[in-house]
């Protein structure tokens, strides 16, 4: 089988024998222009040939297709799509202006399970929030027919942790706005990037509550709502916006969790997991969110056979409808909880540079610990031993298992410039970056998948 | 007047006595974060207040109407706006989305002038053309019922040198396209970013030729269509588009040019004239195109006031209907030309740092020259005495006059990432940028508006 998977492939990428070997670009362990053609392979493809692929649309569907035939012609094996069904979501129009002395068109996107105003939409005043928190301090009532928006801004960081803290206006804003009676709620785009292209993302509302029109305006254009609202603040017209948004809840749909298989040598063993998710958002392609993730997990599977079949069974889950919900990741674990996973591994965070590595089995097996850690130590990844992996958001079975895990972070200080948006698009992905990726995750990987004995080691004892 | 205008404004700004007075940034001549507060006034204000002002509506007209009030309030004399014909046209519905097995929507934005589709839009099969040249070579007839495509793409270079050439599959593509029969023209945007927000601008076609609709994909989607060409190209599915773009022309509308005045101790003397335009694209809120270039003409007159009434008037124009056709800049010329002007500036090029100066009177007034180099050589701007000012679209009246131009050229490395897209706001302008831009002009305009002599030099005499 890996024979003809060599002939299947041109390969590009020479993968290091040791740490040691001759190297150009000692930074990342990679030659300078590296490349991974079976990585990048499945990522324009799915990208031009299906481009977004929303949760439970035929759009999704398509996806879903396109890849199990992908990774059947590369030699993977039990290649399969297993249904869910989730609440869909389908965006209309939207629309924004400014009315007034200062009449002017906003960008915005409809948060995902976004209400929707009437066709010929509302218009009402705004009344403006700094943060999350002081939406919270609100009194009950205050908002009644009046739209709420919440300025709240995220900064640009290397590991991604403000998009907890500082995505609570579109996560929850929307909710705690509608409770205290608004008729509509703005936020401002979490994202890091100045361009006029807002980040959409799902919202939530609690059972009884009824969804409220609520969408996200670009940077700039809530620079420019603040703006204006300043100049109402200190005396001048109140502002009042126009809004149309039109999008459908759809009720029940379906999707799925495509898997596929390399067969290890004794498929006894529970199998290592690579995980991403195949869904997008509506607006882009999906390329950093998340084909490329997808990429990333299908080519190491592969870049790993090349070196021999492994001993473990290596299988690959391109979850379905993660972006609306995580709703693939919870269907997946739901229907393999009781099918022992070796460990998982999860790229869902661009395309950038991994630059450090943490497992939640360092302590109870350090002898594992000390050979990954080799195994990425040239590749410009820091092994850190003070820290726990969780894994992310399509790795719902291995926390529900008390499973191993390994995170292999990448850099995402430039990742919400893009996320969620229409800018998420092919041409964002460097190949160098992408080709690390798969360089990484393929040493670990190999070790992973040769590992005989229970990977999880004390630590899972004393779980 | 000036003790007035000092009284008005807060001054932030210092400029230099000398080229040696002590300074923090020597390439540029200026304090570290340097600002200058009433040219930021008018941009943010303009920006903020009026938005966007496409030529020939109500919102240029209100543009105006904030320009005037802003100038009187500062001090200028004169303020005028006179009003000129144009053909108007609107911007209507404009999107686009591949049909057939790779079905997905492209982000695309209508051309000035562009026809309009149905309302329920054409389907019909792209033709590729790699190059305008290719597509003027395509035998006629050819193109019947077709949409041709153009895919040739400018650089980003620092004198905006590529847009003549690489815009020419926007100004003349549609026109050529139409002669051989095509039911439509998309071109790549013209412009040097990745981001999905196409490049608007005119396009014309000749009396008696029926105006074809015509859009501008973003750089992303036209790399997108090309992915999906090259397979067509290969054996795959031919491209078909679904194409809904519905502007209307409005026939003759109303534009205006706006200008005001500082009044020179010598008002008989011909005025130096600092040009720029008001009006802008309407999917941005023409900050740097050209919002800036009014604030850094009004700023510098304001600033050489500053320093004792000049001898001579300085005049600034705010040109109307730029971007549709130099409407404004022909109509102050026609109605101006037996005026006669001293010496003319246009500011529209961003709000980069100037980084070299020339002018049309160089060698024929060298002893003028030498004490304009000198005046800039401080604030990092080359004097290339062997390069020749030709003045830019809103300075029709000096080369109709063969009067006297001086070209302060921005840096517009990045110019082109944002140029008549809908990312053209009031964050991309570094305020510390366009304080060096007042600084250079103020410094350059101090002289000439206290140049008691003809400013042509022998040069005018020699034309």
């Amino acid at each position: 089988m890996h024979k003809s998977l060599l002939a299947l492939t041109a390969l590009s990428l020479a993968i290091p024998a040791t740490a040691d070997a001759q190297r150009y670009d000692s930074r990342y362990g990679m030659e300078p222009g590296a490349h991974d053609e079976i990585a990048w392979d499945f990522l324009e493809g799915i990208t031009t040939e299906i481009g977004p692929r929303l949760a439970g649309t035929p759009d999704e569907a398509r996806g879903r297709a396109w890849a199990m035939e992908w990774l059947r012609a590369h030699g993977f094996v039990n290649v399969v799509d297993e249904p869910f069904p989730m609440p869909g979501w389908l965006r209309g129009e939207q629309r924004a202006r400014i009315v007034g002395e200062s009449a002017q068109p906003l960008v915005l996107t409809a948060l995902g399970y976004s209400g929707a105003t009437p066709a010929a939409g509302i218009t009402a005043e705004v009344v403006h929030f700094a943060t999350i928190e002081d939406l919270r301090a609100a009194p009950a009532g205050s908002l009644a027919g009046k739209i709420a928006y919440v300025g709240h801004s995220m900064r640009a960081t290397q590991d991604g942790s403000h998009y907890g803290y500082f995505g609570s206006p579109r996560r929850q804003g929307p909710a705690i706005a509608a409770s205290k009676g608004a008729a509509g709620m703005l936020i401002r785009s979490i994202g890091s990037d100045n361009d006029r292209l807002p980040h959409t993302g799902s919202t939530t509302f609690p059972a009884g509550t009824a969804a409220i029109p609520a969408a996200a305006l670009s940077n700039p254009d809530a620079d420019q709502l603040e703006r204006l609202l300043r100049r109402a603040e200190a005396g001048g017209e109140p502002v009042r916006i126009e809004l149309v948004l039109t999008p459908r809840q759809l009720g029940e749909v379906t999707s799925g969790n495509v898997t596929g298989e390399i067969t290890g040598r004794d498929p006894s063993l529970p199998p290592v997991l690579l995980a991403c998710h195949l869904d997008s958002w509506d607006e882009g392609t999906g390329a950093i969110d998340d084909a490329s993730g997808c990429a990333i997990a299908a080519a190491t599977a592969l870049r790993v056979a090349e070196q021999g079949q492994p001993l473990r069974t290596i299988r690959v889950l391109f979850a379905g409808a993660e972006e609306n919900g995580l709703w693939g990741s919870a269907a997946y674990s739901a229907a393999h909880r009781d099918e022992p996973m070796a460990v998982g591994i999860e790229s869902d965070f661009g395309a950038g540079r991994i630059w450090r590595m943490e497992t939640n089995f360092t302590e109870g097996n350090p002898d594992l610990w000390a050979r990954l850690a080799r195994a990425v130590s040239g590749y410009g990844v820091l092994p850190a031993a003070n820290l726990v992996a969780s894994g992310g958001a399509d790795l719902n079975i291995m926390r529900d298992q008390r499973g191993a895990i390994v995170d292999l972070q990448q850099d995402g200080l430039r990742y919400f410039d893009l996320h969620h948006t229409a800018n998420d698009t092919l041409d964002k992905v460097d190949p160098a970056d992408l080709a690390q990726n798969v360089a990484v995750w393929t040493a670990v990987t190999a070790v992973l998948a040769n590992e005989a004995g229970p990977i999880m080691g004390n630590a899972a004892a004393a779980d």
